[in-house]
């Protein structure tokens, strides 16, 4: 869609706008004259949140979530099981995670996963520093709960790999892949569904 | 989709984003994600257009179109027909039109619709100043370019009410409508069709 703008300043925030992923020039002009719309100050806010939150911002010491606070208030709960280590791609999965309530431990986000494709090899992502987490003896248990593809299941290995040295002591995990809670076979993929065969568990009639 | 977040920096960022129409907070956070992973000065800038956007932009004091001058380069343009006034709700509307370089004329930004449900009535839009520039007495013609809607409507009529003391100089009229460019009649609405029928006009072999 090629556009005239009446303005440059109408022009550079829907460039900007329109920088973002999965917005195009015809939602990003949409929303800019939304925020037209709107008083000044609520609109002088956005765009201070924004600033703020790319130069304010800083990440965990120990497990690189995003955090305020030099160490993160996960890793420095005394209420959360520090020997356990879920390794995750991203923050977002840390949220995604805590929303389930079911990981007692603490987290190590990669921020990334090995993609030879895209030029991501181990030292791009945070996983010598794993290593030395792992080296420092308070871990027992490392999950990996990588996303399952091509790119996730390499990174795995690397890290299992990595560990090797410290396996008995550190036990390195994965998470379940099998049936959706909730969904029937029908819905469920060949492959999933193959897994979730050869990993089946005994009946637990409590749950 | 509930979540903690590990910063309040992140929270009022995901929150601003989660303001915009059509953006929920998932959406939001993807935003916000990929904004942390940008280089510090281009988010800076993202920030700035933003409040620049809302605090530095004006409106043109003739068709209320927006503009950075306080008359906008249409309006003040000599190669413009200022006696062919088209109004319409919007200032993407006059994007639109533009873009199709069939109007030669100039612009009326009403900056809404008549809307008695919404409590938006004539003295929330800019028609008051469209009659003041019409009594002016350069104007020939006035084309309603307003949505078929129910508020288009009223709005197209109240305006034609409005204008009827200068009905004898100037021309009101609307957009046609019709059969869109390129479509067959099992795509079209049959009220289009009803009126594209009755509207019908004489075979030009030249189109």
């Amino acid at each position: 869609m090629e556009q005239e703008f009446a303005s440059s300043l109408l022009e550079n925030a829907v460039s900007e706008f329109a920088s973002l992923p999965g917005i195009g020039r015809k939602t990003a002009l949409r929303l800019v004259l939304h925020l037209l719309k709107r008083d000044e100050p609520e609109v002088t806010a956005f765009g201070e949140a924004i600033i703020k939150l790319r130069r304010e911002i800083g990440y965990c010491r120990v497990c690189h979530n995003i955090s305020e606070s030099e160490v993160c208030p996960i890793c420095s709960s005394g209420l959360r099981d520090h020997s356990t280590v879920m390794v995750v791609e991203n923050v977002k999965d840390v949220m995604i995670v805590e929303n389930t309530r079911q990981h007692a431990g603490v987290y190590h986000v990669l921020g990334g996963l090995i993609s030879p494709m895209d030029g991501i090899g181990p030292q791009d992502i945070e996983i010598d520093s794993l290593v030395e987490r792992v080296a420092g003896g308070e871990v027992k248990e490392v999950i990996l709960a990588l996303p399952a593809t091509m790119e996730g299941d390499t990174t795995s290995f690397y890290i299992y790999r990595r560990l090797a040295p410290h396996a008995s002591r550190v036990a390195v995990t994965v998470l379940a892949r099998g049936v959706s809670v909730g969904s029937g076979l029908e819905y469920t993929d060949e492959l999933t569904l193959g897994r979730s065969i050869a990993g089946r568990t005994p009946f637990d009639a409590s749950m």
